[in-house]
């Protein structure tokens, strides 16, 4: 599974790096069809998913992934399932939060879409 | 998305309810093609993750679910996504283990198997 985790290594770490420095970016990686859970709401579509992502009340974050996994998500498409387990710095704030994030990709020609992406903060 | 929810408290109250009873019953949940990332080791197919689970180095062991999140992870298909984190205490420890674990489960009949299953603990 070494290309698999290749993949889910680059998403991740251009996901975070422009989550961290210019979240309407992000709106690209979605679709109309896309779905988020966000600390257990649910949001449909890249254009609410984006509004959702982009007016969260913190200036500033930092996001340090500690563990990364992928598997194939389906046996016959070329989809994958990446879970992440990481510290979020929000504000310089000097208690990180731990947080995980599942994201479901989709195959888009050379490039992949999220169609599931599930956040949650986890509070000791 | 009630019936998602429904399904996925329905799967994770027996799927742990099982684990900390009698680890072996968990085979029936799991296929020759179902994927298990257990902190990173990566297992195929339900007689290696049934025998991984059976032989993990604890006696007693409690799941307390937190937080639950579950999405529909096709367009086509009734197969679903969960997300869960949570404490587990390990025989009889005070101080309980933080984990996230995602379950992808795929419909067969009137009920569902894992295809993928991606466990980590959560240290902070």
């Amino acid at each position: 599974m070494a290309d698999i985790n290749a993949i889910a290594k680059q998403f991740t770490d251009f996901y975070y790096a422009t989550f961290d420095s210019d979240r309407s970016v992000l709106n690209s990686l979605y679709r109309p069809e896309s779905m988020l859970s966000w600390e257990g709401t649910p949001i449909l579509g890249n254009t609410s998913i984006t509004e959702k992502l982009t007016t969260l009340p913190f200036a500033k974050v930092q996001h340090k992934v500690t563990t990364l996994d992928a598997q194939p998500s389906s046996p016959t498409v070329a989809s994958l399932l990446v879970s992440v387990t990481g510290l979020l710095v929000v504000d310089d704030s000097p208690n990180p939060l731990q947080f995980s994030q599942v994201f479901h990709l989709i195959p888009d020609g050379a490039s992949y879409y999220v169609y599931n992406d599930i956040f949650r903060l986890n509070y000791a």
